[in-house]
């Protein structure tokens, strides 16, 4: 079977990247894959490793005989990593991102492409702690949900090859409008993270008695304010990239916190109930 | 070593009630333990481990002769439980309770009991999610934190014997004021309990585009809402009994959510920063 790209490339060879060079070696996709880092040192592991053939920290480099441009870098760095790399990229080349959000990246990077370059856009849905090459694992993606969110620069040869990309990578893959994509995952994904770092935040410092409040959680706790451990750096640029779509979804939580204080207040055990019990339908549901 | 107790009862031989007999008999604390429980069932598995000597379904025959009674049924059951009890107790008895609120519990408990008989309120801080005399478990309070609220009815030698069977436990014994309890374990457990019910139950019909947005979670989504999946029966005698302290935590939680939204419409980047990191480093301290 000929190769899908004879040369990949991608910018920002972390724990993304770094899996997706892993499967595209193992799965005999590319002929030659080529890593854009800032870290010489990060960028060494992922040689070392065998996941590039070659690695450069200059995007003109990168960019030069990529037939597909993965662009794995924080959401903010996209169009300035795009910016670098435009004016060397081979005018059949497919551009492709695994940002958080889409929206904002379709606005960004539609502009910049040359004539004939396409736009696909992606968000493979995986949850993830670790950072590097060093943790790049090619089972990342086993059985989770790819999100192909095509637009007005993406050709159907180029949505086919980014398809068939993450299908070899073992994820499931879906299409849907970036905007649809964006309110969804502000909902399912934004939500839960600024819950569990607001509620994480007010127990800081809270003391009562002297005593620190957070002392004395147990193992609910600990699972609730898991993902307040999170990357400031990450989250930033998600916030500022899907800012009307969390507003909407903090809009919402806030409202249904609001309610279930009034409940309480007024002693309301129906309405209560009838609260908690469709939260833990919710919880049998997607635990299923 | 004499036994701490010649016979101890325990009312509720679910988890709780059914771990502290098993640990009661292997420590050689008692000479015979007595459950009282509404299963006929679940009682009869608790005899065949055994846990217990004798199990009964009838509050009299379960007092007489308890020289502890151990109150390991829900919140608002307690105070009918020593109802039934009462009038059968020894004039020395000690009783004591597991409950997650301890200033209703006391409130409520202490103009029941006879003159003589002494009350030492108790609550292990164990996460559980298993119920019933078959999942009990003599570890299950090993290196946990069992706070013991003294109250006008706590006499020195009743409190030294409680703590002790905690001790014995392998739990960690603190001591603190039954409200003091209460607005601790209102930020540290029911907060986050009703945080993780809340946003599942907002998530729970949340349709995008007709798709649910909830389907499109990952591990972030299923820890934020994991205690959603916990029981309303016992939640709602925990809602009942520590409303005001509740609302109180309600209020700091909501105030910082409407915080962040506020912080998020105008752009405040370095307010977010401060806001998330806070966050972060509770997390970091909690996971030490």
């Amino acid at each position: 079977m000929a190769p899908l790209f004879k040369q990949m490339t991608i910018a920002g060879v972390g724990l993304i990247g770094g899996s997706l060079a892993s499967i595209a070696r193992r799965e005999g996709l590319v002929e030659r894959i080529v890593g854009l880092g800032r870290s010489q040192t990060n960028l060494d592991v992922a040689v070392e490793r065998g996941m590039l053939d070659a690695a450069t920290r200059d995007p003109a480099e990168a960019a030069r005989g990529a037939d597909l441009v993965v662009l794995a870098v924080p959401i903010l760095s996209m169009r300035p990593t795009l910016e670098r790399m435009r004016a060397y990229l081979k005018p059949d080349a497919v551009i492709t991102d695994v940002g958080s959000v889409k929206g904002w990246v379709v606005r960004e990077l539609e502009p910049l492409l040359p004539t004939g370059v396409a736009l696909v856009a992606a968000h493979p849905v995986a949850g993830k702690e670790t950072v590097g090459a060093a943790s790049a694992d090619p089972e990342l993606f086993r059985g989770r949900r790819v999100i192909i969110t095509p637009s007005a620069k993406s050709t159907a040869d180029a949505i086919a090859k980014v398809e068939a990309l993450w299908t070899a990578a073992g994820a499931c893959v879906i299409r849907m409008e970036p905007d649809l994509h964006d309110a969804i995952l502000a909902r399912a994904s934004h939500l839960p993270q600024i819950v569990a770092s607001v509620l994480a935040a007010v127990l800081a410092e809270e003391r009562v008695g002297g005593l620190l409040a957070a002392d004395f959680g147990a193992s609910g706790l600990r699972d609730t304010t898991r993902l307040a451990g999170s990357s400031w750096e990450i989250w930033r640029d998600i916030f500022i990239s899907n800012r009307d779509a969390i507003v909407d979804a903090l809009h919402l939580f806030g409202s249904a916190i609001e309610e279930f204080q009034e409940l309480l207040e007024i002693g309301d055990l129906t309405g209560l109930e009838r609260l908690f019990n469709r939260g833990r339908a919710m919880r049998e549901k997607l635990v299923q």
